[in-house]
């Protein structure tokens, strides 16, 4: 049975505690939060605390609060030698403080206050000081899903850059598709399975096998009309710099 | 009972021959191609021709040959008057000859030869020269799908370009953040379940609603750490212009 902590309100605190809640070799003894709320309606509220210097004794202390309030909390716990981590993608775990025992458990997925989340496929990345805190970060991880990865600080950055590209840009682009199709009343949603199966593809193959297209075909034809329609220079912009980047990414195998 | 002959043999021809092998209002009497191949391990040898100039009587000719063949084809055909339709996305109606009547019966969703496809979630995108005739590919089309949408050639032209943006550069991004995660030996699929639900989210919400990130934040710090992490300089010029067209558009609003 692994005793757990935790520490913060928000989603990730919320959605951990609810996973948590259906293992029986986790144990949540205790939550701590500034504002005394539940995490979870069949919450008992004895197992809330307020005061971070009432926290009891557990083995692992997770600290699910604002990036920005990682240090500041860490510094403020009354106990040292414990197993305490982090749950971001993006602070290093020098952020957290050396009386303590530092780890990583980071969950690799966007979580968000209503919607429910299946764990099970959801990666952990992790990371630890010593080999029994790796394992026991794993161990807790493992409860709740089959992807649990040893990963550094260093590249949890880099898999933080990694996300920008496939989340944010991609929406992005998501976005301009929605524009365009607004401004001439089509309904964003005849694309949608196309969306769909873009990605979906991608979980089966390389990306770069699964590229098709205009760019890649060197259609200069179809380009052109392409631009024309576009009508706003942002918009092409944008069409010019990726047609550009698959052009010469693909240039010397063709 | 609408009748059917289909023109090509490709990817668009088999997978709408199996599709309207199922249904009971559909018959498709012949299928014409140059080198007389069966669509379907069960179709009918004799009703296979390789000459144009055999082809029996229907209700609609779908041509589903390649875009740069559609108007030879057309031209081929040895009657006047019948309704027929090609199924290009990019290709105008006025492709068509002028002996017959036109149409377009454009799937829009990217097919492979060893996938299957569940066409009921498959827009399709119609067009004809009369509401005769589009009633005719309304009811051809529903029998597949529950998505049909009279679309005019202009506006196809402009899905088009939205879909270069949303399928063809959005793959581009996710092949970017492979080659990042792969410089750091950091497995690729990590991001899998992120990317699934990046694009889940924008079937239920407008992307400009669902976009998140360093760019829309204005945290300079990150953006500046995670210029700093990329190694080449294809990455960083997307990385700036991306977050240049995202600050542009959310500039405002903030
Ligand atoms: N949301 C995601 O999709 C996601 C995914 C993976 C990882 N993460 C990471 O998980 C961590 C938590 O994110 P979240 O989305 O759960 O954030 P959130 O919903 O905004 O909740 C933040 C929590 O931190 C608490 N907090 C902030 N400053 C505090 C302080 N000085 N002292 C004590 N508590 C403080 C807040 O308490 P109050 O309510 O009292 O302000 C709140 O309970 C972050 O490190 C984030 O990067 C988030
Ligand atoms: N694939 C998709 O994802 C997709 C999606 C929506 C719409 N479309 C459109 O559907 C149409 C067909 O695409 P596809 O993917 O099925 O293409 P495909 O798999 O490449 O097949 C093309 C077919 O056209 C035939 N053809 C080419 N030139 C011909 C000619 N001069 N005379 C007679 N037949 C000729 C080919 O016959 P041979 O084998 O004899 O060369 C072949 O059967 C195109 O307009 C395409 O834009 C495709």
């Amino acid at each position: 049975m692994i005793r757990v902590v935790i520490l913060g309100a928000g989603n990730v605190a919320q959605h951990l505690y609810a996973a948590f809640l259906k293992q029986k070799s986790i144990n949540v003894i205790q939550c701590y939060n500034r504002k005394g709320v539940l995490l979870h309606p069949n919450q008992n509220k004895n197992t809330i605390t307020q005061d971070i210097n009432l926290l009891k004794e557990a083995d692992i202390y997770v600290l699910a609060v604002s990036d920005d309030a990682i240090k500041k909390v860490a510094l403020q716990l009354p106990f040292k030698g414990k197993l305490v981590v982090h749950t971001s993608g993006s602070v290093p775990i020098e952020m957290l403080d050396n009386s303590n025992k530092k780890g990583v458990f980071y969950p690799l997925q966007t979580f968000s206050k209503d919607k429910d989340v299946d764990f099970s496929t959801v990666p952990f990345c992790l990371e630890a000081e010593n080999e029994d805190d790796l394992k026991l970060l794993k161990d807790l991880a493992g409860s709740l899903s089959k992807k649990v990865y040893k990963i550094s600080s260093e590249q949890r950055n880099v898999l933080h850059v990694s996300a920008v590209f496939v989340n944010n840009f991609t929406n992005h682009l998501f976005s301009v598709g929605n524009d365009i199709c607004q401004e001439h009343n089509i309904p964003f949603e005849i694309l949608h399975p196309l969306i769909l199966e873009t990605t979906n593809k991608i979980t089966k193959m390389p990306p770069s096998e699964a590229q098709t297209g205009p760019a890649i075909r060197k259609d200069n034809q179809t380009i052109e009309r392409h631009l024309n329609i576009l009508s706003h220079a942002s918009q092409k912009e944008l069409y010019k710099i990726l047609t550009k980047a698959i052009q010469s990414k693909y240039g010397k195998k063709l």
